[in-house]
């Protein structure tokens, strides 16, 4: 087992962050947060997502987002879509890669997005087929692939046959949820091995949340495994409004922190990051989750 | 590599928690504080320290703490000292084992202790001879084992020397501290593999903290090496007043739910060291480091 030189963070904040936020921050707030997040080299942000605004009432201004936002080249931004109606905004507004969900949990998936797994597999092959029509790349989340927050455990081998069928359409990247943060590195350990077997490593991307404390643990034993692609936000904001109790995505800068201590290659510059952080954290009024983030602020010597 | 099937809590927040927060937390509310851990099922705790009280006000009341101490039958109820008066005063209290402390790096050793590495060395074998003579099991802390705030990086070989030293003088257990939590968990797996060839395993603890969010990682890298003994935190509470930058301990909430979580037993009850954790938070108005805590707080649903 060998890590990686390199690893790419695919930047969650701005919708898996903000959806779970109590607060509405303002399109003039998200686009400096968003500026000042690619100005700390991150190549992937997740700027919103197109979900009945009643719902997530939070990103209830993602057309408005899109629109504003002044791309830089190399940059992916991508928008989240539920449904035909959410794909069909998030081609007006050219998004960059559209990225779809779906549950290894009939009850989450239920709860998350009204359908059964197999009706949702089903529109997701179908949008699919419209993103490559549109020369669009794609990604989908499975979610609670570790632990459900209605059913407990979750079958592995569900997880990876639906990664196969993801995969069997032609979706570019498949980003794997652990939605309330259950996962233990024994298990993720476990997990990848069955998973390497089966499908492309590169073609995988790890979701952690951190509610016990232990994403960068499962992090780290997804790193021995190859995996490359990590999700974070900025901050540690977010959570799963359809998963009560998950508190929190693994925090973009522990994982750059991480990454850099490890020797491994981001492009990401930790000093321009945490000034994305102090940004959203001071305009949410929010103390971010990083410990990290008081020796940046409190410490007068280099550790 | 196999996991321990039981793991053990040296709960040091009542010395080492305290000694970096500001405030000074009354002895009464101490007391209550360290009934409420033992209820849980803890049964080691790091009381107090007997360091000159100008230095470390908030634990200026040692002395009055262990008098007043409704001591459990089966709990080790531990003083930290640094010199000969304060191993004096630990045995005029009775505490049931006596810890030192020494620093791998030279530089941090002399800020904290006023001293070179080799002065407390000598210092500590002398006061081990006369723990062994008064019956007093003892414990030693080797403290920025994975990295000093002023030298940076730390050689291994002088940590295992130090430990074999230790034990030589037949120090009873020894801590291997992360003092500014910069240890990375590939960090960890190389050094114990050194470690463990030289040094038994069973005489070893680790003592992480989570400044960069990679105590757990640490702290799982370490099980799989079979070591059991795991010092940490309650409410995440700490750090170290000579080291800057560094913050907190691992949360002994996070440290119990990981190994739960991985079938290893720990004699300890999830929901009563609960309320541990919201007695001391309470009293001192902090917030707990763990996110767990807002999953006991905030959750209908169990996960």
């Amino acid at each position: 087992m060998k890590l990686p030189q390199s690893a790419f963070i695919r930047e969650v904040g701005p919708r898996d962050g903000l959806q779970n936020e109590k607060q509405f921050v303002s399109t003039e707030k998200k686009l400096e947060w968003i500026n000042l997040l690619v100005e700390s080299g991150l190549s992937y942000i997740e700027v919103s997502s197109f979900v009945r605004p009643d719902w997530i009432p939070q990103l209830s201004d993602s057309v408005d987002l899109f629109t504003r936002l002044k791309k830089k080249d190399g940059v992916t931004y991508a928008a989240l879509v539920p449904n035909k109606r959410g794909l069909m905004s998030a081609f007006e507004v050219d998004a960059d890669e559209i990225n779809f969900f779906v549950s290894a949990s009939e009850t989450h998936n239920l709860k998350n997005k009204n359908a059964s797994t197999e009706h949702s597999m089903s529109d997701i092959r179908s949008m699919i087929t419209e993103c490559k029509n549109n020369k669009k790349t794609t990604r989908a989340y499975i979610s609670t692939v570790f632990g459900c927050p209605y059913e407990g455990a979750v079958d592995q081998m569900k997880v990876i046959n639906l990664a196969n069928q993801l995969l069997d359409c032609g979706v570019d990247e498949i980003s794997l949820g652990d939605t309330i943060g259950i996962a233990n590195p024994l298990q993720v350990n476990q997990f990848l091995e069955n998973l390497v077997k089966e499908v492309p490593v590169n073609r995988i991307a790890m979701h952690f949340h951190d509610t016990y404390g232990r994403a960068i643990a499962n992090l780290y034993t997804s790193l021995l495994f190859g995996i490359e692609k990590f999700d974070s936000s900025n901050g540690g904001l977010g959570g799963c409004p359809y998963a009560p109790g998950a508190s929190g995505n693994v925090a973009t800068e522990d994982v750059v922190s991480l990454l850099h201590n490890l020797g491994i290659t981001t492009n990401v510059d930790e000093k321009k990051l945490h000034q994305a952080t102090s940004y959203i954290s001071e305009q949410m009024n929010l103390k971010p989750v990083s410990k990290l983030f008081s020796v940046w602020n409190g410490s007068k010597e280099s550790i």
